[in-house]
Parts: structure tokens; C-alpha cells; sequence
């Protein structure tokens, strides 16, 4: 038997049931995966050799899950967010720097920025998904990695076909790492024939891959389906069979109410990225709707070319608030529930991941509540949601293993990450500070 | 000549002009004041003998300020938000708790909660004012202390007049505090009746004090204005005589085009408070066209039993996505501006306060933009409005004395306030954690 660790936090929020908060209670960590979670003195007694780590005035939190993540942009932090089309500027961006190493570089510091915050999974669409991959495994953190696909030639693939062969290449490879699964990304689906999506359906089917795809993220995007195709791009997705619960959509700001019922029926998901719905000027995506349907809700960070950084507190307070007519309780649980068991359900991963309990792998996050601006705590729910922020997290765990200790990363060079950041900066820097400019 | 002291951090953005930021430059502070803002190779010359700070990869910006707190509630954290009426729930609370002390204890945790988040002056109205004004001067943070005046008993003050005299009298004792200011609060003005209304702008004109009163925060109050006295709280207090340019209105939620105008034209402010606004289910604040009418808009966290913390990041952040539909960067100097120069404005502290200029106070920040999540750092602003947060708050000075380094509270016993804290919450805890129990 492996040696287990008896964690015991102030708090326990296990996320299932909903606005459970445990106290009194230790959970029990072996290799891999959660043993138990029971009350402190029965753990004493049942697990006598397991090394007790005390958590005073901490919560006890599943890992957090970015359902939507572009880590290989990372060094192009901020940029495209203020440009009139952010997703075209990013795109210019992409033409002039992609390459295996900046996608390699921004993704490790993507998984340190990710794991500081608590985030122990995350689901990426981007070129070169060896180096996003690559990134992840070194950091010892769990990554979903959509394939990308898409019809137009870049610095990574040619043509549809290319991005198809090369993602089924790397999964052939990679298919036994246990932090990695694999998935299709459609990130504009729109621009994509119906010859490209019924080849697509081909590949998820046999190969049992589930989509994930950008969806309806501006009334412009559906335009340009319906002028190119004749439909929207949910009316095309069903056609082509590939609307299924495996199906992730990203964004989902304009649905009409028969969509998201339609959404509903088939199982299909959807990841919520307030931050990036309000700094891209979309809209707001229909939450409530989505909700009452009972379509699942993950949450994502969206590029942080776009959003500036990959924050799940800031997404779940912001969704939390955007969403508080409800009641500001069952805002904040539902804001929770969306970053973690909403994540696994996107991911089809609800049996494993998003809540702690035994069985479920070991991502768990420990956030510390002492600070001047955290007491008193009457409510941790409340406090995590609306008072907390990422530099609370203090320790993280993935798949068992610590990657974060007193708020420091275990076994990542952090600093050689920030030595390649500023290189990066160096060279992609476009504004120049002149003093006394206005920039 | 006093000790100078020369801060060289990698940015300066003293936020007038807006926009502008400045690298390469040196602040010097002295006594009190700022003495000079010039770029470091002059300032070597000019001034050998002082003492340099060098904080690469910082932010300076001027101190924030807090526009609307009441920090005598903090002990009593989120507890009112997740009620129907928060208001009525806080009343309750204050009912129930309302003493010297609390008000005092709680006075000192926001004061360190504020100081570590890079908040150097408040703008304060609750009970107890005395105790508010002795923990502020203790903790060396700037107050506008806003004397309570409402018609109803309290454990503070019977009536009206027992409260204008307490607050007369409380500022007669500290009128020549150099870090205090003082003005009339009206929380309630729909609760006032016309003499009363009358009686305060005698004191206001007598004695030559700003107002400070909440207004329009809901449809509610603004009806039980038009049925208790046939017309809405802003034409009563128009009627009264108190709308000038010391007048500070707090929350303007539901205004008229004709009331913004009307605003406008009498130089009155407004204080935004976003996660109030969206919390208490008010709907959001005009902020457009306060903005084009030209009313200064100043920031504020409102009572942490309402929004959790005393966090002008969060206020920022929210304000500027909410109103990222004019652009992310000009929502991003605004923000920022409204955090600073918009506040000072609002206290007509404007030619000493709000921005980083020589002869204005040395009320400071640096922000440390090295971590992980905030590098590469393309444009200091948006990073510090998008993807910012008060931990990164590293240094604060208030009055030329520096209140924060490394983190840390300079000659403030945060421990002492911790224990204070946990006695409160064992005190009001009105929740029961039961093992197994949802709450």
C-alpha cells in the first residue's frame, strides 16, 4: 500500500452535494486518487500511518478546471484585447510568431500561472499542441488537448487534412500518459465546408474523440455561417452528427432558446468566459437559460491574449455577480460548481474529476482564509467566491502529487520561465515607452 | 531639509495626463509631499543625497481611494449580502452588535485590509465615527470621515440633532489632524424630513462642510421618497440647498438624463460601486453618461457585509469590463482614473490628492508586476486594471510614510487585530457548520 496523506483543512467543500461545507473532516490522499473523506478522529483511527498535514483557517477545494484555455498565447499576454477585432489581431499576431517554441513557452508559463491559481486541469485548442502537451507533462498538470483543425494554412499545418493527420500523430504517441486525453477543436467552425465537418464527425466516431468548439461568440460569426452556408453554425453542427454529450461548445453568448434546448436534449455542454464575453464586447452569455435547460456549464479563461490572464477566481466572481439575481448564495455555489464538477461534466470526466470524493483523482486545492481581508469568514462559499482571489491558494495537488506547496511550485524552474518571459517580451514587444508619451 | 527619498520603479503612471506612462523616471518624496517627478539620470544630480529605492518590475501609482466604505461593519463580512433585503439585514445586524468597539475593531481590520490592497484614503460614514477616525489615525491611513445624520435612534445617537452634535463635537477635538477630514453623511436622505434636510445645510454652509449621501440606489427608495414627500431624494436635496460641487452623491444608480444634467451642472459626484451595484441586485450605475455629462466618478467598495472586502482592484476590474464597450483601454484609464483622481475629485482633494505630481501628497503604490500571471507585461494599465489584483500591492506610502514593504504592515499589530477578529466572529457567527450539513 502506498503512503497516504491525511489532509486536514479548516474547511472541506466538496463541491457535491451542493453548498456542503465539511468541518471537523480530513480527506485521505493515496497514489493517484482521493481514499476517503471522513471526520478527523475515525481517520485517526482507520488510517494510523498516514502523514497528517493541519490546514488551519484553510478551504479544502476540488481542483479548478479551465474549460477553455489557449495557453500556446500566453506570451502575448493582453495584446490583441485592445484591438477593434480582437480574435483577427491575435490572429495577425499568430502569422508573425507562431512557432513550436513560443507555443512551448507560453504554455509552461501558462500550467505556473494555472497552478499558482489552483487550476488543475485545463482544456487548450491551439497550434502546435505537441509543445502545449509537452509543457503540461513537465508540470505535472492535467490537460484535455483539442486537436486543432481548421481549413487555413499556418506555420504549424496546411490544410484541414494536415492538422487532422498530424493531431492523430501526437495522440498515437501520447495516448498513455494518464494527465493527457485528447479531444477535436473546431475554434471557428463557421469557416470550415461541410465536407471538412463530416470528416471530422468521421474521425470523433471511430476514434471515439469528442469536439470541442466555438460557438455563436458574435452575431458576425452566425452571419458569415448563414451567408457562406445557409444555416447557423449549431443547425450545422447537428447536421453533421457531431452534436452529442461529448460535445463541448466554447462561449455560447447568442443562442436562441430552441438551441439551447436543443443542447440540452443532446447532452452537448457549454463553457462560460465571462471575463472574455465582457472585454471582447460580446454580450453576456444566457446563464439562466442555460441553467433552468440544464445544459452543464464549464468556465474558461479564454486566451489571455484576450482576458490577460488565466484566473478562474476572477471568472467565477464575475459569473457569480453577472448572475446574483438568482440569490448571491446560489450565484456563488453555482460559480463554483461551474469551475469544477461543471468542468469534468464538459469533459466527460464527472466520474473522476470536479468534486472530492473517494475515488476521484486527487486534484485538490488548499486556500488559505487567515488574511486581514478574508475574517471573519462566516461563510466560505461566500468568501471564496466574492472575497477570495488566486494568491489565497497555498497548496495544490494533481492527480496526488503536490504541485504547490506554501504557495510555491514544486519541481518548476520558475524563474527560468520568467528569464524566457522576458526574451519573449524583448521580442514581441510592440509599443514603445517613451517618456513622458502617452502610449 | 528633510530626509527625500527616491522610489525608482520600472513604470510611473501618474494618471494625469491619462494614459501617460513614464519609465526611466524617479519620484521623490519628502516630507509629506511629493517633491519631484523626473527621469533618474537628473535626479541623481539633483538630489545626491537621497535615499534610492529601486523596485524594478513595479507599478507606481497613486494611492486609491476609497470613495464609499463603512468600516465599521467589517467584523460583520458578507453577512448581509446573501439576504432579500441586504440593507434591512445589516440594520438588524447593527441592531443587534452596534458598539464603541465593534465599530472600532472593525475599523482596524479594514484600515489593514485597505492599506494591503493599496487603498491610502477613505471616505467613511457609519456610527461611532470616533472609533472609525482613532483606528484610521492609528493605522496612518487618510480619512474623510463622514459624520452620521439620520433621524433614527441608534446605540450612537438618539435623534437627528444628538447626532449632528456628536459629530460636531468629534470634530471639534480633531479638526487639525493633518490625515482627517470631515463631512455630514446622509445614508438615508428618503428618511429625512425637509426640516431636517434644512438643518443639515445650515451646518453644511456654517461650517464649511461637504455632503456625503446615498442616492438612488433602487427604485424603492426612490419611490418611499416620492410617497413620503410627493418627489424624488435628488430634487429634495436640489430643494434643500445641498447640491454644490462638495456634494458626493453614493451610487446614483437610477438617475434621469435630466438628474446626470442637473448633476453636472452643480459639479456633484458620484461614487461607483460595481460589486455593490451587482450583489444588492441593483442593476449597474450609468457610467456612460456620467461620464459624457462630465460628472466625476469616484470608486468605492461599499460595506464589506455587502461585497465581502474593501478591494478597489475588484472595483476597477469590474468597472472597466462593465464598461469595456467604449474600449478596453479607455474603460481601463478610466477605472484607474476613478480609483485615484476621480475620488480626489469627488472630496475636492484634488489639487493635493489622486495623482503622482509635484506638490500633491506622497500617498503611493507599487505593484509588482514579475510574477507568473502578469508577465509579459505589454501595457502596465491594462495589466493592472485586467489582470490585476491586490496581492501584487507591495509598498504604500500615505503622507510620505510608507505604511506597507514587502507586503508587510509597518507598526500595525496585525496579529493583534486577528485575534480581535476571531473573538467577533465567535461573537455574531450566526451559522453552524454541522458535519454533513449543507448551510
Amino acid at each position: 500500500m502506498s503512503q497516504l496523506t491525511q489532509i486536514e483543512p479548516e474547511w472541506i467543500i466538496p463541491v457535491e452535494p451542493s453548498g456542503q461545507v465539511l468541518t471537523g473532516h480530513a480527506v485521505i490522499i493515496g497514489e493517484q486518487r482521493i481514499v476517503d473523506v471522513l471526520d478527523c478522529e475515525t481517520a485517526k483511527l482507520r488510517y494510523p500511518s498516514a502523514t497528517r498535514l493541519a490546514l488551519p483557517e484553510h478551504a479544502l477545494i476540488p481542483g479548478l478546471i479551465n474549460a477553455h484555455s489557449q495557453m500556446g498565447t500566453t506570451m502575448l499576454r493582453g495584446l490583441s484585447a485592445k484591438h477593434t477585432s480582437p480574435p483577427a489581431h491575435l490572429e495577425q499576431l499568430t502569422a508573425q510568431h507562431l512557432s513550436e517554441s513560443l507555443v512551448y513557452d507560453s504554455a509552461l508559463l501558462a500550467c505556473a500561472e494555472m497552478l499558482h491559481g489552483g487550476i488543475t486541469t485545463c482544456s487548450d485548442s491551439y497550434y502546435f499542441p505537441e509543445a502545449s502537451a509537452r509543457a503540461a507533462l513537465q508540470c505535472g498538470m492535467r490537460l484535455r488537448l483539442g486537436v486543432l483543425v481548421q481549413a487555413t494554412h499556418s506555420a504549424y499545418a496546411n490544410d484541414s487534412q494536415d492538422y487532422l493527420a498530424r493531431g492523430m500523430h501526437l495522440r498515437d504517441q501520447l495516448r498513455d500518459e494518464p494527465l493527457l486525453s485528447f479531444a477535436l477543436a473546431l475554434l471557428a467552425p463557421q469557416a470550415l465546408s461541410a465536407a471538412s465537418l463530416a470528416e471530422i464527425a468521421t474521425y470523433a466516431h471511430e476514434l471515439d474523440l469528442p469536439i470541442q468548439a466555438v460557438l455563436h461568440e458574435t452575431p458576425e460569426v452566425i452571419q458569415l455561417s448563414l451567408d457562406a452556408h445557409g444555416e447557423r453554425p449549431w443547425a450545422r453542427l447537428a447536421a453533421a452528427g457531431l452534436c452529442d454529450p461529448g460535445l463541448v461548445t466554447i462561449h455560447g453568448v447568442h443562442l436562441t432558446e430552441a438551441e439551447i434546448f436543443s443542447m440540452a436534449r443532446c447532452g452537448a455542454s457549454v463553457v462560460y468566459c465571462p471575463s472574455a464575453n465582457l472585454l471582447l464586447r460580446r454580450g453576456d452569455a444566457p446563464v439562466a437559460t442555460l441553467h433552468s435547460a440544464g445544459v452543464p456549464i464549464a468556465l474558461g479563461s479564454d486566451s489571455a491574449a484576450f482576458t490577460q490572464h488565466l484566473d478562474l477566481w476572477q471568472e467565477m466572481r464575475l459569473a457569480a455577480l453577472l448572475n446574483a439575481s438568482t440569490t448571491p448564495s446560489l450565484a456563488a455555489k453555482r460559480a463554483l460548481e461551474s469551475a469544477t464538477l461543471g468542468g469534468a461534466r464538459a469533459l466527460g470526466q464527472e466520474a473522476n474529476l470536479g468534486s472530492i470524493h473517494a475515488g476521484k483523482y486527487a486534484d485538490l486545492v488548499a486556500v488559505d482564509l487567515s488574511d486581514s481581508g478574508s475574517t471573519p469568514c462566516y461563510d466560505p462559499i461566500h468568501q471564496l467566491i466574492y472575497g477570495g482571489g488566486r494568491e489565497r491558494v497555498r497548496a495544490v495537488w494533481v492527480n496526488g502529487r503536490q504541485r504547490l506547496a506554501n504557495g510555491a511550485l514544486i519541481e518548476i524552474d520558475e524563474l527560468a520561465i520568467r528569464a524566457r518571459t522576458k526574451q519573449w517580451q524583448h521580442k514581441v514587444q510592440p509599443l514603445r515607452f517613451n517618456p513622458n508619451n502617452s502610449i
